[in-house]
Formats: C-alpha cells, sequence, structure tokens
C-alpha cells in the first residue's frame, strides 16, 4: 500500500520548484505500472487527515506500507503507534530532501521504525521505495 | 465519559506484551460494570481521529472524563483546550509506563491541568482512574 | 475566507474571562460586516478538525485568510505546508495575547510565513486583521 | 509496605490546602484497613533520611513496595538503586499532581522503573496504589 | 503617545525593501491624522538612546502607549519595567514581520505584558495599533 | 534558629582562603551576641545529614530561620519543603560569593522562596542576615 | 557611592506592593544618616541612562560602590566592564528577590565579580549591603 | 564514482547481523554490474582515511559521487567542503537505518548538500542510490 | 581508607550480572590484603546515608581516600565538599561502566577533583585503584 | 570613521595586562597616521552611550567603519540595525582574544555582517583593520 | 596491543607539567616490561593519522587493547567503528584527568563500549589498564 | 610557517564566489613576498590530511605559526593539542567570515589558545595575520 500524507493532493500544482510538475494520478499510475512489472498489487491512498491515514494503516490488508506521510512525519505519534500496532515492514519517502529545508523537518516520528528512507529524488523517491521493500519482503 | 485515543480500537492485538490480550469491547464492558458497581452511568468512546475527541469532549454532558488520549497526550493542544474550555475534571489514563518509553512520551499536553494520572496498570488503570474521578466527585 | 481552529465554536462560553462573552455566530456576523463596509465578500469556517482545515485552505477560491488556528498554530505542519502551496496571503490572528501564556503557546508553525500578526485583542482582532489584509490586498 | 518520603510526617498540618487535612497515623490507619479488607499485611514506614529510606528497601521482607518518596523521587539515585537492587515490584504515589507544579518536580528517578504511578488523588492515592499493587502481584 | 525605538529616525531611507519609502514624519502625520478622526490626541517620540525611552515612558502624562521599540524590543529589560511602573496599556508594534527574521528578533522583552501586537504590515501597523488602543480604552 | 549544613563543622580549618579563619563555635558566639544586643534569643545547629536539617527545620519553635544549607542548597528539595511546609520566614545565606564558584553553585532550591539572600561576605554574611530577618519581622 | 539603576527615580510610586512606599530621596537620606554613623561620607546618583552609569562609574573618586543596577543588571556588560576597569570592591544590591521573579532575572552580569550580593529586603538591602562593605573595607 | 568511508572494507566480517555477510568486493562488483546494465562506467574507492577519501573527491573526473562516508558522515566537515568545492551531485548511502542508532549518527554533515539519501537498505541501498543518480543525472 | 556507597552492602547479591557476585567483606579481605602486600594500613566503611559518608571523610586520619560513591556521585555535592575540605588524594573507583548505563550517571560531583578514575573492572577496579595511589603517595 | 564602544577611554590604565598602556589618544595618533600614510582621511570616536553610537553610525558621511564596539558587540541590536541601515562596509575590532575569555563575550550581533574580525593583537587590531578596510573599499 | 593517539609521540617534551617526562620510548618498555611479567606479548604503535589508527586496530591479531586516542577519543567514530567492528576487549587509558580539563574532553566516543576506564594516574594510567585487560581475559 | 587545512589546494578553482579567483601557489608567493620584505624566512604547507598537519606543527623549527586550519578548525582537536604541545604563538586565519556561514562554523577549537583571529577578508586575511604575528614576536 502507498500512503500520501497531507497536501500531495496538490502534487504538480504545489511549489513546482520544490515538488515538480508530475500530479498524484500520474504518480500513482507510475508506481503501479512499476508495481506491475515487479509482480506486485498496489492501492494507494492520500488523506489530509491524521485520523484516516491511521485508519487505513490499521485496516489494510498488505504486506507493507510506503509512507509519505508530509507534515505528519513529523508530528504524528499516532500514524507511529498505528505502523507500531501492525508490525509491517515500511519505507519512509519524501519527494524533496528534508534535510535541507526547515529545522523541524529534521525530525521524524517515522524512521527509527521505518526498514529505510528514501529522500529528496522527487517522486522517483516512491519508485526507488518501492523497489527497496520489494527486495526487503523477497529477501525474507 | 471515557475517552479512548487513536490505535486503542486495536487492544487485544496491538502489541499485546505491552498492552495485554483484553480487546476495547471487553475493557469497555468491565468499565461499564466497575461503575454500575459504583451506581455511575457511563458512555465509552474511541476515535483514531483528534478533531472527534475534541468534538466528544465539547459536546458530552457528564460530570468528568476517564482519558487515555495515546498518541495525542504528546500532541495535541486541541484536546488540552477542549477540556480547559469545558473545565471539568478528568483523569488521565495510561495502559503502559510511559516512562519506560520514548523520551518523546514523557511528555503531556493533559497532566499539568488533570486531577491525577494513573498509568502503568494495563486495563486496570482505567478502573483505579473510574474509582479515583468517583472518589473525586463523591466528596466535592 | 476567515478560518476559526478547534474551540473557537465555544466560543461566549469557553472560558469568558479569556476570551470574552461574544459568540462566534456574533463575531462572524461582526466580521461580515466590516467586510461589507470595506466592499469585500467574506466566508467563515470552523472545525475542530486539522484535515478540515487543511482541505479548506487547498478548495478557497479567495484573495487571502485571515487564520486564527488556536490550538493548531503550535502543533500543525500540516496547515503550514497547504498554505505554502496556496501562497496567497494570510493574517494570523489569536484573541489573547498568546505569549502571556504557557511557552508552548509562543511558537507558531504560522507566523513566518504570514503577513504579519494581530494577537491579544479579543474579537477586534478579527476586525483589525480584515482591515490589515484588506490593505495589503489593496496596495498590491 | 508502605514507604513514605520526607516530610510527609507533617501531613495534616502542612500545606492543607495541597495536601489535605489527614494526618499520616490515619493515613496509615486507613491504608492498613484496606489491606485488611484485600488479606495483604502492611508495614508502614515514614523517614526524612534517605539513608534510612534505603536501609529499609533493603531490609523489608515484602513482596512488595507502594513509595510516596516525596522531595527524594527528584534527587535519589540511591533510593533508584536500592529498589533495582531488590528488584521487588512497586508502585509510585504523589499526593498532588506533580505536573502542575515546579518543574523539578517533574522529573522522577523511580518512574521508570516503577510497575505504574499514582498522582494527584490526595491520601486516596495510596488507597488506589494499593490496590494496582495488589492486582499485579495477584495476577501474576 | 507613540513611541519609537532606535533607528526609525531613519524611515524611508534604511533598507527600503524591508521598511517602505515612507519617512517618520510622514507617518507621524498619518498616525496623528488617524487620531484626530478617532478624536484622541497624540504625541510622537523617537530615539536612539534606551534611557531617553525609559525618561519618556516615566513622563508622559497619557492614557497608554504604542510603541515600536525597535532593537530594544529584544534587549531591553529597563523599557519592560519602565511600562510596569506606570501600568498604563499599551500596544506593541512592528513594521516588519520579526518572526521571518533573525531568531534574536524572535524573543521580545515586551509582549507578555502588553494588551496586543500588531507586527507586519509596514506602517500600517502603527494604525491598526492605534485603533486596537483606541478600541481597548474605550471599552474599559 | 540558625541552621548550618555540611562541612561548615570544618569552619576555620576547611580552605581557609575561601572561608576565612574562624570557627564555628566562635561564628556562633558572635551570632549569638548580636542576638543579645537585638533582644532576639538564638540556637544554632549544624548537621551533615540532609535528614537532620530536616527535622530540625519541623520541630524547631522560632518565627524564623538564617539558613546556610552549604552543599545542600543545591540539592535538597527535601530541606524545600520543610521549609514551605513551615511557612516561616528565613534568609539564605552563604560564606562565599557562590556566582563566582562552579555553575552547579549557582542553582537554589531555596532563593526564591526567601525573603531574601546574603552572599559573599564570609561569617559577615551571617550577622547581616540576622539584622535583615530581625528586621523583617519586626516590620510585620 | 551609591548608583541606582534604571526606573529606581520610581520608587514609593512604581509597584508599592513589589517595592514598598519609600521614595528614593527618603531612601537615599536613611543610607546617608548611616553613612554618617559609621563615619563614611557618601554620594548617591541614579539613571536610567546605562551610559551615565558607566561614566559614574569611570569617574567617581571612591573607596567602592553599592549597586542595584536594576534592569541593567541583567543585560549590560559595560557596567560589568566598567566596575572591572575600576577594580573597586562592590556590592550588588536588589530590592525585591530577584529569584522569585522572571527567568531573565536570574541572571546577573555582575554577580561573579561583586565582594557579595544583598537582595529582598527592600530598602534595607541598601543598609546591609552598606555595612557589608563598609566591614570589608575596615578588615582590608 | 563509489565512495565508501571508513571501516567498510571489513563488510561481511563486521557485526554481519546489522551489515550482512556480503563482502566489499561483491558489493562493488554487483554496482559495477548495475552500472553496466545502465550504461554507466563506474569506480569504486575506499579508505578508513579522510584526507584520502578528500582527495579522492577533489581529483575525481566523474559526473557525480555515491558516497557511504559511514563514521565521517557525522564527523566531517572536510569531506563536506570537498563537495561543495566540486559542486557535482551526489546521493548519501548508508546500510544501516541511521535513525534507529546512537544519536550522534542522526547528524550529518552531508545531508543537506546531497540530492537525496537512501539509508536502511543494506547493500541495497547502493544499488537503489545509483539508479537515483543516474535518473538525477539524465533528467537533467 | 576505602569508601563504599549507598547499596554497596548488597554486593554479590544486588543484580549479580553487572556487580558480580562476591560480597562486601570479602572484597574488603581482598583489598585489606593487597594493602598488606604494599605495606599500606587500609580501614574500610560502607554507608548509606551520605551524611555519614561526610563524617568520615571529615574525621579520617588518613593519607587518601579510594571512594565508590555510588549513587551519591552523581548527586552529592556535601561529599565533594568534604573531599575539597581535607584536600587530601582520592581515587574514584566505580564497578560497572558508568558510561554504558543511563545518562544521569555519566555525570560526577568528584571526578574533576580526584587524581583519577578507576571504572568498570568490577571488584579489580579497587585493586587497581589501591596500587593507583600507592603510586601516587609514594612518588610526592 | 573609527568607531569605540563602552569603556574604551580607559585605554592604558585600564587592565593593563589585557589591554596595554597606550592611551586612547595615542592609539587614534597611530590610527590617523596610518591613515594618513594610505592616503585616508579618519575622524574617530569614543562613547560609553549605546545611543551615541547609533547616531554616528546614523550621521557619519564616510566611505566604512573601523568598530570596537568594546560590550556593546555582544548586547546591541540596536548599532546592528543602525550599520545595517547604513549598509557600509566595517570591520570589527577587539584589543583582546574575546574566545579566551567569559562565554558570553563569544557571541557578536556584528559578526555575521562585517566584512571580516580582526580580534586579539592589542592596538595593533585597529592597525591591520584599517588595511583590511583600505584593501576591501579600494579593491571595489 | 598498545594503541598511542595523536601528540603522544610528543610524551616528554610535551607540557611536561601536564604529562611528566617520560618518553613514549621509555613507557612503550616500561609496559612491555610488565607485559613480561605477566606472560604478555605486547606490540605498541603510535600514530598522529586517525586512519592508521582505524588500520591497525583492523588489522591486529591481538586478544584486545590498550588505547589512548588522545584527542580521538572525543572526535573519532571512525575508530569506535572499528573496535565495534573487531568486537575485541579493550581499555580506555588517559594520562590525564580528563574531567578536570575542557568540557569538549568529557566526551568520549569509546567509553560506552570499552570494559572500563583508566584515567588520571599519568604513565601509571597504562602499568594499570594492561592488569585489568589480562585481569579482565584472564577470567574469561 | 604557513599551515593551510583541507580543499585550500583548490583555492581559485573551489567556489570562487566565496573564495576569490587566487590560486594557492600565487597566495604563497604572495605571503613569502611579504615575508621578504619584512625579514621573514617562510615555508608553506597544505594538507587534506588532520594527520599530516599534526606532523607538521610536531616538526616545524619556527616562531610562529599562521594556521588557516580550514574544515578541521571546527573538527580537530589533534591539531588543538600539537599547538599546545609545541606552545608556539599562533594566528587563526579565514578566507571567508565564518560568523556568516553555518552555525557549525561558528565554533574553533584554535581561537582560545591562538595570539588572534584575522578572518574574513579573502587572501588578504593572511597578509595581515602575517603582520600580525610578526608585531607580536618583534614585541616580544
Amino acid at each position: 500500500m502507498v500512503l500520501h500524507g497531507p497536501n500531495l493532493n496538490l502534487l504538480g500544482t504545489r511549489e513546482p520548484d520544490r515538488y515538480g510538475s508530475q500530479t498524484l494520478v500520474s504518480l500513482n499510475a507510475e508506481i503501479t505500472q512499476l508495481g506491475d512489472e515487479l509482480g506486485v498489487s498496489l492501492s494507494c491512498f492520500q488523506s489530509n487527515h491524521e485520523g484516516e491515514l491511521v485508519d487505513q494503516i490499521q485496516q489494510a490488508e498488505v504486506a507493507g506500507f510506503l509512507i509519505n506521510a508530509a507534515a505528519y512525519t513529523h508530528t504524528s505519534i499516532a500514524i507511529r503507534d498505528a505502523l507500531l500496532a501492525r508490525a509491517l515492514p515500511f519505507v519512509e519517502i519524501h519527494l524533496s530532501n528534508v534535510y535541507s529545508r526547515e529545522v523541524f523537518r529534521h525530525q521524524s516520528y517515522l524512521s527509527d521504525i521505518a526498514i529505510g528512507i528514501v529522500s529528496g529524488f522527487g517522486t522517483n523517491s516512491y519508485l526507488l521505495g518501492l523497489r527497496a521493500i520489494y527486495d526487503h519482503l523477497r529477501s525474507k
């Protein structure tokens, strides 16, 4: 499952210098296509609501997550706890390089419990993250 | 009123080593039963959504609250403000001993405005908390 | 657009010593009236849900915002990111003087990206803020 | 065993607004009575001397402790070490809500190694704590 | 009384990108004119000397102050103490948005004892602040 | 009552460059003599044991205290709590200027609840402190 | 020489609950009278200007200083440097107990280079300080 | 160019639980093979010496770097400066998830000037990083 | 003289995984035996009371100390002051490696005034420390 | 223009071990002489008053400044703002090596906006600074 | 193996007041001699290069290390990682008492993974450390 | 001796906006020429290796150093210790104004033990520093 956090629905229109011009629909298509190539079935979900992201994590019948929690990366212990509760592997994704931005974006409530992190490669971060979790799950 | 914060709907399935194997339904039944013994009518509410917890606190027609805000204990000033606005007595509840966990769980936006805190006794924390607020309200 | 954050629906009943006895309905009427005087059409929105405030900011077809994010001022990077994404001018409003309250209310995720701040004048803060953004937009 | 730290011998006379008017003798009687109801034999000990509290913890032939270390909660690693050495379960008790007081009372050298904490309910904190440790020991 | 702190005599010539091109004389005229409209008599004073600002605050026979203490906002406890001594209402004014500037400009020795703050609207901050204190004094 | 904390029994032999060559017996005699002049009856007590100082504060039948808690000034919340419990006026005394020594001596658990502080004048600090509390008590 | 810092000219009128009702003129007379009793000639000087206090310290032909630098205690390195340059003994005086006030008043740029400190005894702090420096100078 | 920092020559023998059992030679072969597939010519270099890594960065005739600076990630401003001087794009690589390890490994002198980061996927981090920089360079 | 701080009387029974199974009596015998070999007469003292350790340091007629102040290492300025007052050389001893334990055990009030430190070698730390102080005293 | 901050008028008499025995008059002559050699006309100004230094910076008709703001280096944002307002190049000068002195002298409100800094060479710092700004202005 | 860090080759000439007058050659001879007495074969190595120390730790065919990493104790994660990779027991050695020196020498990247620490006894620290590791290895 | 730290060999090519276009060879020639004018014989050395800089400092037969340690200024205690060991006067040089750059460049391990600092004047910093140390050595 691919989870997109708040404001990612604006992708392509929001600060294109930072986030590029690809829309979320197009990005989801591209991720799904790579999933098809790898033989993996994917569902994508975006919400601006912390609680809905928690709900999805709780209910998803999946082998793992790709998560770009966006702003909630830095403020949501609830999402962290949902991931701890599910105990499924996940990869933390960021479009931009969070370490070259405001100090409060350097802290993450997800990093230490993720398998790993892919940050800074625009929408390509998702594709790399998908490969990463795919390889992780296959090697277990 | 008994308020349960995010991920407590998973009780019994989530990290049973830490949180025990009792489900939320069973816990609510046990709390309600103690309420009956004490002659107190209780309603229970769980949500993964910060805003819904705020809504409930605003609308509840009650004499006080038992609150286990879970992750929102550490991040929600909105819940704090709702409790300040209602100015009703409440007891802060935790299943686990938050002080033996991550540092960010040591901070609470609720503690200083609560009557008191019961932390670390698993689902028994709720039963003790109910006795505590019952005695508090009766003694006034 | 005028955005009111969590617990502002209780205005008039919540801690009247701090927030005054005027209700939100009455306040909105007063703001709208000043808008009429200035020839500005306004819509008002209140929510206790962080995600709904993000949704509104994303969807509003407006020239700018008056925002009293209340508790979310201090905890919501998601609202900050929505405002960054829209890149519209906004004024940060507070009823009470946040600097004479708890230390965690001194930090704002909105201040550095706002045009300016009006804080401490009760419901009058909104009226002053409306004049401020009106003058700002007119002078551009 | 019930351990009372420094200045608790003044209970009933010391800052009655904060600590209530019940004396230590009366409190001990009430705790012992609840112990009798639960079929538990209790001994109570108070000292203003850190070393005497350490001595008692070392020598007590008990199944667990109720400890209100008062001021030593925040300054005594020696008491912490005595409890670590005995490796017996204990509950940390506070009469007042320490989180609504001076910042230096928010830190505890005991919390992270206790089973749990009961804080803020006046002398009722002891009775609730006794129930808590009783249930804890019985369930093992 | 309107008090201007250090370097505000350079208004119109100093960093016009940040502070605009209006001079202090012109600004004072504009404030006085609004005062006339409101039926309020105003005097304006500027100094680069902390001590002279303290002297003025001590001696002014006024109902309240509009203060833009500029650099002294962040360093002068003496001005704070003079305002505490007079115990008159005042509004803290800033031309620029201090929260989008250096970190040392985020701290103010005046904010917590002011009625409120108007920051970021250029010379319009004074006009809004004048309305704010006028409404404050009238409502008492 | 005059209370001397740990190591003050070594006065006259301990680090004479810092503390002078007068012994505690001689100092007590000098304080008592000034007390006689002022018509005040004094008792003096020294201990190296935190608990004994707490005991003395609890039991003393006096109008106020002169306290040089020495090392316990910086580490003892128990002594602070005993003084809070008694709610009697006291003056905090230091022989040396604690602000020109190690950083951990700059913090005091007593200062904010004392009437005042006399620090740095050697044994003369006691005599000045005695005058201070005498004047304080007489003026009430 | 007795130096009074900013706002002390308001003594008797400024916050009488904190600072008492004695005026500066009356205080200076009382200090001078004690000086006469001790056979010491005194001059007194007050200023709201940091620079004037520096000037006075540089030019005074005295054996030592009593200094209540008030707000400048916490912000003026210039006054510290003037005192270091003169290398004369001085006593730091405070009317109120600065340790029971705002945190920024706990820091002093003068304390570590003073002989000692007398704080919290109202105008009596000056009289005690005068005795202290008199004894200090006589014993040398 | 692929740069390996200190102790990476031990790969396969060093803490295999954390770093896996693949050797550096084998890893370099695997990276080079992916490079061949992508049509990219690669050279690999490992050193335990900070200065040699700086030398290599200065002299390399390449289009970009994959860098796992290992321990020097957290301590070397010299490597940062060499990368700034070359102004070539690079990806920061980590075998383990540095955010689940010691706090001093959470800080990086490279992150904010990298294109992006791939961390936590064992030797796969290099392969993903290679794809990332390949896509980055191709898209320019 | 060999001084043992709080809880060391439990040696052999307390957390044997950390502290080993040798008792304090046996350890004292072993230290004394090495003392005999070196021609040094030793006395050993253990207490759980901070004040008694201060008393012993004040009264001991010795050439130096071996001190394992245990918990008081991290909290007792009184013991530090007693050692400063005696101005005798001493070696700081720890059974366990305090740097691999809780952060609050990394701070010591004794280290900077000790000759040196021996930490982490179990009861052997005492024997090495005895050699260290023996060599130190002999070389003077 | 050469600006000297507070207490520099005492040069030659103030702490000669630290500041040397040359007077300010003699120093100014030496600087002026080097100015003559370089063909530069200089004026020198010293004040103990922060406001007068601000006045001078505002009014000076010069190409740049040599500034030794002494104590105000560490406390004056007003001087910083005056220099920002003038936007002229300046060199920050210190007689002593501020980094080997008190921690509060390590911070400067001027350094980041200066061309550069010359610190620690006594009165020679001015001569070197004059050469530095001369070369800077000539090279533009 | 005995490892000496940077500047220890200067032993005997470098700051003899702090480090004594024994040379490194003489020290190595003394250590080797004690090794012979204990039946242990030793090799000694000194380098000013962090990388060479890492190389040596990686390649040494030994049962354990005595390490005085000197300046690299406080800055080298690379040496820490090499020791973690080898997983051999080692003792951390310091000639001087690092806790009585600059604050940055109080932190060590080696302490928490060492068996133990011997600090402050000059060259004798090595001899004591050798005994310590000898006893440690023999007891396993 | 003139010591250049890491990446200074790139001078003229590295970030010319910050560091200018002069090469290291040309800079060394210019410094040597000024040395000739002053009658001083100079040798210049650059290295990217911390250890080689330490070696040079140890072995140089010189009267003093000009050191631009570049990145190692902020991370190398080894270079500090080498300079302490030699106890020769040195001047700390920086091309750029380090105080207007990243926070980690504001800290220096060399400043407090240098004679003085020259920072921010490009390659001219070396020439000014040479004059400074020349004058320093001549005046002794």
